[in-house]
């Protein structure tokens, strides 16, 4: 079976990271092991550049027909005069929405390597490893209505909806819960159900997904909380389901935990296994073009790619295992260079994982 | 002029520190420096237990004819299982909206002696010193519509709204600039207005009125962006301006970075100066009735209502003075303890202070 992966490297560094990606997938059909069949697609800065609209056309009819989607980055300063629904970012949430991507899988993975690049001490993250399940496609990101609108008194109101059905959140809870129950069973649902509604229907709906996995053992947390608690205590958490909004803060906020952003890949799911994989990183448009961007959390996002979309976590494992081997030999690209390691650059970076593998 | 202060010690080990709070402000009324009379009343959950509601009327009227109120805390496991609207936080929540305090100032303080509680390296956060000004009485807190409605297909939907009006905006905005005027004039709006429309509206007004600052440096940043800068960089920041709900999250994330939360106060202004005091800490229920809180965060407090409402700047940093002193001394209450420092209580902690003074 030929697995569809359409490629959209996007702006800045995005299309030289995804190039060394691209061969971590090239070993693996050259072995004889995989049959992919690629395709290139515009989203963000470039294709409003080639094709006026961050999400074209021509890229939505190859992404609803893929199985899978290695996403590099998008945005940059050229970009940020355009109208708002023109703007790169846009493109992304329009993808999300188009193909019902509702789960957002974001690791927080510290790499043993690479403690020392952490602001925290090391006995606070040593060993960290959290799953952030953020909900993708509600609450305030989509709710309607929304705008800007005058009053009576003729003063301008902005206004947005934070919504979530009963379903909504129940498909997001179910994912938290699958998730935990791979892990080390444990979920904290993150919510701010002492002040909003819609986290009190979220909480109660959380209750309810969880009388179905009794071996998970289930907390909630307020918002404000996690966020402390983040900072003062991260393993306490082995998987965090939230809200979309709180799930962008966080997540955030986790991975900068690790102190190696470059490092952290994700995977934004629907409910038929199709999922789009990218680096959390940016497009980093002051190093893009120079050669010298990591292309590792890319390379990660394709392990996601490997265990959730095409269900081969033994490829998945492999790709894990040639970047954990290539951190140990010491090799390093910029962003997570220290003193006696060899700073390389993202070509030669991408061809040290393919050595490993 | 004698200055009306309501007391409210509320739940938890708030009546403890709140009765150290208040001999600092005898020391002054003693040496004949300040003139105050103070009235008590009920707040949060014990306001419920005594009184039925945690925001009674005779609170209010009490309220709304003082000059500044201070706060300890409200919570605790007993109420969790009221109705929400009788639970002790609703009382906060209904305080701040009666008395229009929509200017809460969280500083976000490392105390030198303290410095080794951080969970973060001490280059990281050595001399750390933000301010955060947190929108306090709109936005998705008090926004309309909200509730639990029922769709066409018989599902429910939790829905809130994320409001701002222009002048809403412009005070806090106003607030925001002015406490940099008197700092290092250096402000971030934190905003997500790549998403919501609320924040484009935010963005477009805090622009607006940083052109009445120019000697004010204004910057922007997203949400999730600011979550990490916190993490990865704190000392980049000067004053923060931001929403409610923002504000709610990154304000106890910064408050983390110093280790010691046990140290910190907050005020909620509104537009006649004046302004209710509390530390940022909870009840901690657990630890209540012990006498051994750490009673500085609540004496801070007096320090901020000294400055803000009662406009006594020279005593209030008598009483920063005066604690630092005491931390110099090597006396710490159990939350701030460490190796070779003299372990005190609540009582002999607020007697530190009356002595240094
Ligand atoms: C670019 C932006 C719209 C996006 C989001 O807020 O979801 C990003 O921050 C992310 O987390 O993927
Ligand atoms: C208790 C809660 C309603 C409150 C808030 O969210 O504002 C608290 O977290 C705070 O920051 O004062």
């Amino acid at each position: 079976m030929t697995h569809k992966i359409l490629v959209l490297p996007g702006d800045g560094i995005g299309p030289e990271i995804v190039a060394e990606a691209v061969k971590v997938l090239n070993v693996f059909t050259a072995e004889g092991n995989l049959s992919v069949a690629l395709e290139y697609a515009n989203i963000g800065g470039i294709a409003y550049d080639k094709e006026g609209q961050p999400y074209p056309d021509s890229t939505r009819a190859l992404a609803q027909k893929a199985d899978a989607i290695l996403l590099g980055a998008v945005g940059g300063p050229q970009y940020d005069t355009l109208d708002r629904p023109l703007r790169p970012e846009r493109g992304l949430l329009a993808i999300r929405a188009d193909l019902g991507l509702f789960a957002n899988l974001r690791p927080a993975i510290l790499y043993e390597e690479l403690a020392s690049a952490s602001t925290l001490k090391p006995e606070v993250v040593a060993g960290l490893d959290i799953m952030i399940v953020r909900e993708l496609t509600g609450g305030i990101y989509f709710g309607q209505p929304r705008g800007i609108r005058v009053l009576e008194n003729g003063e301008r109101q902005g206004f947005n909806s934070a919504t979530y059905t009963e379903s909504e959140i129940e498909r997001i809870a179910r994912v938290g819960f699958e998730t935990a129950m791979k892990r080390n069973k444990r979920l904290c649902s993150v919510d701010k159900a002492n002040v909003l509604e819609v986290c009190e229907l979220w909480r109660e709906i959380v209750e309810k997904v969880g009388k179905e996995y009794p071996e998970v053992e289930l907390s909630h947390m307020y918002v404000d909380n996690a966020a402390m608690q983040l900072v003062r205590a991260p393993k306490q958490f082995d998987v965090i389901v939230t809200s979309n909004l709180f799930g962008d803060v966080l997540s955030d906020a986790a991975a900068m935990l690790t102190g190696s952003i470059g490092m952290l890949p994700s995977a934004s799911l629907n409910s038929s296994a199709c999922g789009l994989y990218e680096p959390i990183h940016g497009s980093a448009p002051d190093i893009a073009g120079q050669g010298i961007a990591n292309p590792l959390a890319t390379i990660l996002s394709v392990a996601m790619l490997l265990r959730y979309s095409l269900n081969r976590p033994e490829l998945a494992e492999r790709v894990e295992a040639a970047v954990e081997k290539v951190l140990a030999s010491g090799v390093r690209t910029g962003d997570i260079y220290t003193e006696g390691c060899r700073k390389i650059g993202t070509v030669a970076m991408g061809d040290a994982v393919v050595a490993a593998l």
